[in-house]
């Protein structure tokens, strides 16, 4: 961190928040939990009256109640969400938005209705490039007034796995997590998995809009176009080990073998390998892998530290199957995006 | 605000988080979106194997499993609880804490059974003075390794509504909000509703630990003992009308009527004013107060506000039966606490 964290950004921590560090033991997170970032207002919706719309270059546009998607084919995913800003506050200088550290994330298990079959009955033009998602959330960014909104393009709206989630954890969708019904495309950092979801909306040219245009590019300068962030990169977070001090959140621990339980996730593919710093970065050592890991969801992982008197800076960091890993400094963008360089945590041991 | 958030401080907003202040409109507030402040780690505790202890000076101590307190007869009640470090930001200079801004309130259903016939039935002592609750997290604060820890006198403890909760908002206790069973002593700011609890200790001597006699207390200085925080002052909040900006939550609102809602709340008697200035404070107008309060939870209130065309401050601020009101500025204190100075919004208008 450069600077001091201003009103602003304060402002904004303290309406969403993060994954407590000790949370990451669970492997699905509780709702009130689960990471949260929230662009403008939560918007109230009455569910009997609510109504999405799935229209564009459609041939038949669907207009479809909440009892309409709950009565087509269900599926439950675990799927990992992380921000795409997780980590904003170390890559200084530092972009002035939510001003993340590492717990930008959460795992939930989404009950939904795959979209692919409502394009498909919809009847999808010979125009089609992509799909936009609008939100019933409305504000102002970057001095521009408008709805949320993302796009996908149609290759990716058509993946199996995208869902119209209208449950999270068993339970109807929380007021905060997009009530009554969000989009979720695994695998994608959080900006895509639109929230209070109102329209779906085919299109034949590239969607402009500000969340998708301005918002979520890896701009080096001001004057780069950038790249889209897409996918998460990888990363792993571990439960701070030993006792908290409440203010500066340092740990407390007794000199021993001790059992790191952590949990690293990847858009890219499997996790593959995870490895534990103990010395700042120094030498590294694997830890194990948990047998088996869900598609979309976070790998657990455990290491067996043992603790010898004296400060230490622990670390970790993953590796998926395509052969992404954490950097030691992640590339710096305007945006604050993409900042997944290893958590680092100061362990006192006696 | 005085300086910029500190790298310490910015951790504990990104774990702990307030109420979003648009989820004021809600009587009750869904769980993910009451505030929480967690001292040190959230606790793992199995339901099976955990028991609560009720001891020291009593003729039959107890031992009680989840289950015996639910067979217990049981009361629910809405209950507004606040931290008492709400506004310590705004309260400069600036104690280095949980910098909370306004929002560090919620209303729930706590259900749970009374104490007060638990104490009887375990026998309280002659000498009998305190009640010290236990909880389950431990940790390090202000140098001191301990058990969060806090005591009512007896005659606190034996009010008809301190209850022990299992249940919020009709399910079990979050993890977060003290699962399986914590305090709930309806009027008081929120360390006193202690989390986690695993035991009941009463005792003859005022209880000292750390979160009692250090913490919790209006010290003017250094070397002033201070008086203890107990019952929350009168406070009100509004959510803000129109639309927000992402960054800076200012709000853009068209001319013309619009109106206001908000809610109001006092450990020391029901509301039974709240006023509401559009000019920054020079002049203040009544609201509507909403026809019935619950005994312990806040009072809905409504404004109609004739929005003209320009930059407007909203405020707005409580009157309690007792005759407590909200100050200007609130008296200064080492720790920030009860900082109930009106809420402030900025609000453009065209």
């Amino acid at each position: 961190m450069d600077d001091g964290i201003t009103l602003e950004e304060l402002q904004l921590a303290a309406r969403n928040h993060g994954l407590p560090l000790e949370s990451v033991r669970e492997a699905i997170t509780p709702v009130g939990l689960h990471y949260l970032l929230i662009h403008f207002d939560i918007p109230v919706v009455d569910a009997g009256s609510w109504r999405l719309q799935v229209g564009g270059l459609v041939d038949r546009p669907l207009e479809l109640t909440l009892d309409d998607l709950r009565a087509r084919p269900a599926r439950t995913l675990p799927v990992t969400l992380e921000c795409a800003g997780n980590g904003r506050v170390l890559m200084p200088p530092r972009a002035l938005s939510q001003p993340w550290l590492t717990e930008a994330v959460g795992t939930a298990e989404w009950t939904g209705t795959p979209l692919a079959p409502i394009l498909e009955e919809a009847g999808l033009g010979d125009d089609a490039l992509e799909v936009v998602f609008t939100g019933i959330d409305r504000g102002i960014q970057g001095g521009v007034e408008h709805d949320y909104e993302r796009s996908l393009t149609l290759d990716d709206a058509l993946r199996d796995e995208v869902l119209l989630a209208y449950a999270m954890n068993g339970e109807p969708l929380p007021v905060q997590h997009g009530f009554p019904l969000r989009v979720i495309v695994p695998g994608w950092y959080g900006m895509t998995h639109v929230k209070w979801l109102r329209a779906i909306t085919v299109v034949s040219e590239p969607f402009t809009g500000w969340q998708q245009a301005e918002a979520y590019r890896l701009h080096r300068s001001e004057d780069d176009p950038g790249e889209p962030v897409t996918r998460m990169l990888p990363r792993s977070l571990f439960a701070p080990p030993g006792l908290p001090d409440f203010f500066d959140r340092s740990r407390s621990l007794a000199a021993g073998r001790c059992l790191l339980e952590g949990r690293a996730w990847s858009g890219f593919g499997p996790i593959v390998r995870v490895e534990v710093s103990a010395d700042g970065g120094a030498t590294w050592a694997d830890a194990e892998l948990a047998d088996e890991q869900p598609e979309f969801a976070w790998r657990g992982w455990t290491f067996t530290w043992d603790a010898t008197p004296g400060e230490h800076e622990l670390q970790c960091r993953a590796t998926d199957a395509a052969g992404n890993g954490q950097p030691e400094t992640a590339e710096w963008n305007t945006g604050g995006y993409c900042n997944n360089a290893p958590q680092r945590a100061r362990i006192v041991v006696s």
